[in-house]
């Protein structure tokens, strides 16, 4: 660890560990779509559940920015950073939300290509996860955090596409292809806001090294 | 007031006031889009007149800016604050400027659930107009606008996840459909501009006080 | 030029301008759309090569701000520079790419009013490869860029809105308005992402002098 003369204060880092903790919990339950028995509505209303629980996360964080006279990261970054974790549960809450409130549980599966945008937001979530804990002391192993985001955002992307060109090839009539649209779109969100979080942290480590 | 060593130019605190004066006169006129008998391209023309009005304004506060010694609040935070200002003209704007340009005015009437939005941006641009006189002197009652924004802008959420499942109803024919998403779009961008206007207010308090 | 304590080093410079000279590569391969027999493929995959290497410039030029002591800029414009001329690329890339991912070759042609919203873009990579040299010594001439460019912006959402209306027209069936749409969404993301390149200039400027 490097020396530093900023106060190492766990809280903060704590926090950050958490959110992401609370992503990868979120995105475990958004999984639950590609199970044969899906219960829609129970997995929109836990999500909202664990998206409650971030928000007031995210509250005593900014709560403790503002009451602390040191802080070991510039404030606005941290700020940044916890907005960034908070929107990926947004997304994946809103995505949960949609296939419930548009009544796509009548559609006899979720399309497979949506389910491997799933699968690459469980991979960012643990990549986040197991990154948090570095950002104390600016562990240099945080490269290989940013090579891992890159490839994954790449991957997301590719699925995405891959689901719209799914979507758009005349199986579904153009109002589920919307609905559908909808929530492939809130997906891809919260596959780049993985990479916005990774982009925050490269700031912070920009400015601090 | 708490004391500051800064220079405490009205000019700057009453461009602020000045533009969110703009957004309720903009919300004003897109009121009238629930009248039976609406006038969808006066609407839109006069949408355009208010834009341009704080097109203006927004041009000379940034020549302030950059011809002041010293100002009042950090020069970025002011030339955030105004573009974020600004950027909920364009979306009022453009919303109305839809409904024109793809003829929706041959709908029998704008659907319910699209008015309860803009009955939400009145009360967001309400708040903020009440608000922007506290900016100077970081008045702690800007707390009450926080709390306020929030629950606005969860009901615009609402109301728009509302909204948007009415479209998808099966009631209006598919190319429909996307034209008043389109609008619907732009008036949640709207609501989701108030919260970033308290975002900035939000970082301007972090970072003074 | 004025005089500056700081360091000049062209390095940092040339970068820009460099960036700023893929983007009129990438532009000039996408106005081959407009051509009778344009290969859509080709289009799409020489593209991806462009934003290839602009992404390794892109990550040079993240080295050099880490690796130097001292940098002309503050090192975050810098970062926000490169991002938002990168991004433009990356929107220009993924229009073409859906456009052969989509299989619109199959349309008759693309829709002129779409091929307007490119005429744009190329303007627009024009100024901005010209604005790119005057950024060292922060040469007063900047001021005709930002001009342009807001002229340009406001040429490219009048295009991008006729565009919408032909699409909306009931020309083109649903799916195909659809994905026409999210083409045009594309290049208008692009014609924005210019505006967000003068924008950051424009940080700049308001910032050193």
């Amino acid at each position: 660890m490097r020396f530093s003369l900023k106060p190492q204060d766990d809280a903060f880092y704590s926090f950050f560990t958490q959110a992401a903790e609370n992503i990868q919990r979120g995105v475990k339950i958004l999984e639950e779509l590609g199970d044969d028995d899906a219960d829609h509505q129970s997995i929109s209303e836990r999500l909202v559940d664990v998206e409650h629980d971030n928000d007031k996360l995210t509250h005593q964080l900014f709560q403790k920015i503002n009451s602390s006279f040191v802080t070991p990261m510039d404030r606005q970054d941290m700020v940044r950073l916890a907005s960034c974790l908070d929107d990926v549960l947004d997304y994946i809450e809103a995505a949960a939300n949609l296939i419930y409130l548009y009544g796509l549980s009548e559609l006899p599966a979720i399309p497979r290509e949506m389910l491997e945008i799933v699968a690459v937001l469980s991979q960012q979530a643990d990549a986040t996860a197991e990154a948090m804990p570095k950002l104390k002391g600016l562990d240099e192993r945080m490269k290989d955090y940013w090579i891992e985001c890159n490839r994954l955002e790449n991957d997301g992307d590719r699925n995405y596409r891959m689901c719209v060109v799914r979507l758009y090839s005349g199986e579904y009539d153009p109002l589920t292809v919307m609905k559908l649209k909808e929530v492939a779109d809130m997906l891809e969100k919260a596959c780049d806001g993985f990479e916005n979080i990774a982009n925050v942290i490269e700031t912070i480590y920009v400015k601090e090294s």
